[in-house]
C-alpha cells in the first residue's frame, strides 16, 4: 500500500510518520510550502514536491491534511480518479469529493496535534467515513494498525462533532488563558493552576461534566459573582464572558 | 499538635485524612449535619459534634473548611480565642478573624475536590496566609508535611486567583458540559472527547494557553465560525457564548 500525503502540518506530520512506523509506504509530501514539504520528506525518507502537476500518481492513497481553504484549492487541480481520497478534516463534509474520484473517505483523528510534542495514536478516537464498504474497510485497517479506537461517523455528525471540539478544547484553553490574564495581575506564575486544571480534565473521564460541575455559579453564590465581576470592572469582556457563563450554568442546573 | 476540624465536605474529609496519616492528631470533627460528622469522625477515628458548645477547647488549630456563608455564622459563635483558627476557603480574607482569636492565617489547597476520589497532597499547590510568623511557619510545616507546593499568597491574591481558578476549572468544565450537549444531539458518546479534553489540559503544563491556542476563532475563520453558529440557531445561549469567545479570541490574537 502506498501513500502520499497532502499537507505537511502538525497532523500530516503525526499520521504521516505513524503510519510509516507500522510498515506503510508513505511515498512522496506535497505541500505548498518547500521547507515544510522538504523536512517531513526528510522524517519520511521518501520524496516531495510543491508543484501539483509533478504528485506521484501510482499510490493507492492520497491522504489530504489541509486547511480546509487550500483542501478546495488543491482538490480542483488534481486528476486522480482511480486513487482512493480521504481528507482528515472534522469540517469537511465526504461530499466534497464527489466527481472528483470513485473512492473516497474521510479519516478524522479527534485530537489536537502540535509539531513538537508526541504523539500516540493509540490513545486517539479516528472518525471513519466511506463512499464504500471497500474504502471503509481498507480505512478501518489504517486506524486499527495505529491501535487507535474508531467511530463510524458520518458528514452530519462530524461537522457537530467539530463543534463539540471547538467548545471541549479551543474554548475551555481560552478559559486557562484568561485565568493566566488575571494571574498576570497579581504576579503569581501560571503553574500554580496547573494541577486544578489537571484533576479538572481527568475527572471528567470518569464522571459528566454535568456532575463534575462546582463554583459560585451552581448554587449562584450573588456574593462572590459580584465580588468577582467587581474584579473585572476594567475588563469589560471578560466581565461580559463571567457574567454569560455565570448565568447559563446556573440555568442548566436550576433545571433539573 | 491537636487539630478539630469544622466542616466535613469533601476538602475537609481529604486535608484530615491526609494530615492523620502524616501523624498529626484530629481531636474532633463539628458539622452541622450529623451523618457527615459523623462518616469522617469514623474514617478518622475521633469524636465529632454537631454543637457548636460542645467543640473540644484544648485544640491547637481549628481548621475551617466550610462554604462562605457558614463560615460567617460558625465564626460568630465560637470562642476560643488562644488557639490558631485557620480557614480554607479561595474567597474569604484573613482579616475575617480580626477580634475572634490572636494567631490566625489561611491554608488554602488549590485543587477541585470530590469525595469518592483519592487526593495526592504531593501534587496540590497549598496557598499560605498567616497574621504572625509563628503561625506561618506553623502552616508551612503542615503543608510540608503534606509534601504539597507551598505559596506566601495574600487576601488580595487569593481572591483574584480564585477569580482565576473559577475560569479555569468551573469554566473550563462548562464548556465540557456544553460539548457533552451537542453530543447528545448526534448520538455520540461524551467518551469520544475523553482524549481531546486530557491533551488540551496536558499542553498546558508546558507551554502558555496562549501559545497552545488553536481553532477557528484564532485565525477568524469565517464559513466554520458561520456554519457553527447556524448549528446552534436553536440553542441562544450556546450561539451567545460561542460568538462572544471566538470574537474574544480572534482579538486577543489580532492584538500581538
Amino acid at each position: 500500500m502506498e501513500i502520499v500525503f497532502i499537507g505537511s502540518g502538525s497532523l500530516a506530520t503525526h499520521l504521516a510518520l505513524a503510519l510509516k512506523e507500522k510498515g506503510v509506504t508513505v511515498k512522496q509530501v506535497f505541500s505548498r510550502t518547500k521547507s515544510n514539504a522538504a523536512k517531513l520528506a526528510e522524517k519520511l525518507d521518501c520524496s516531495y514536491t510543491t508543484d501539483l502537476s509533478e504528485i506521484y500518481d501510482k499510490a493507492d492513497i492520497y491522504f489530504y491534511a489541509l486547511k480546509d481553504s487550500a483542501f478546495h484549492k488543491t482538490l480542483k487541480s488534481f486528476d486522480l480518479p482511480d486513487a482512493i481520497h480521504v481528507h482528515t478534516g472534522g469540517s469537511i463534509p465526504m461530499s466534497e469529493f464527489d466527481g472528483i474520484a470513485r473512492k473516497y473517505g474521510v479519516f478524522y483523528p479527534l485530537q489536537t496535534f502540535s509539531k513538537e510534542k508526541e504523539v500516540d495514536f493509540s490513545q486517539i478516537p479516528i472518525c471513519i467515513e466511506a463512499v464504500d464498504s471497500e474504502t471503509q474497510r481498507i480505512l478501518f485497517d489504517l486506524a486499527n494498525l495505529l491501535n487507535s479506537k474508531t467511530f463510524l461517523i458520518s458528514s452530519e455528525q462530524r461537522k457537530k462533532l467539530h463543534l463539540a471540539a471547538v467548545f471541549a478544547c479551543n474554548f475551555s484553553n481560552y478559559m486557562y488563558d484568561i485565568s493566566s490574564l488575571i494571574l498576570e495581575d497579581i504576579g503569581v506564575g501560571f503553574e500554580i493552576l496547573h494541577p486544578l486544571i489537571l484533576e479538572t480534565a481527568l475527572k471528567v473521564q470518569s464522571v459528566t461534566p454535568f456532575k463534575a460541575q462546582t463554583g459560585p455559579a451552581v448554587r449562584f453564590d450573588d456574593k462572590i459573582i459580584k465580588n468577582h465581576l467587581n474584579m473585572l470592572k476594567n475588563r469589560r469582556d471578560l466581565k461580559k464572558i463571567y457574567k454569560l457563563i455565570s448565568k447559563d450554568i446556573h440555568k442548566r442546573h436550576k433545571k433539573i
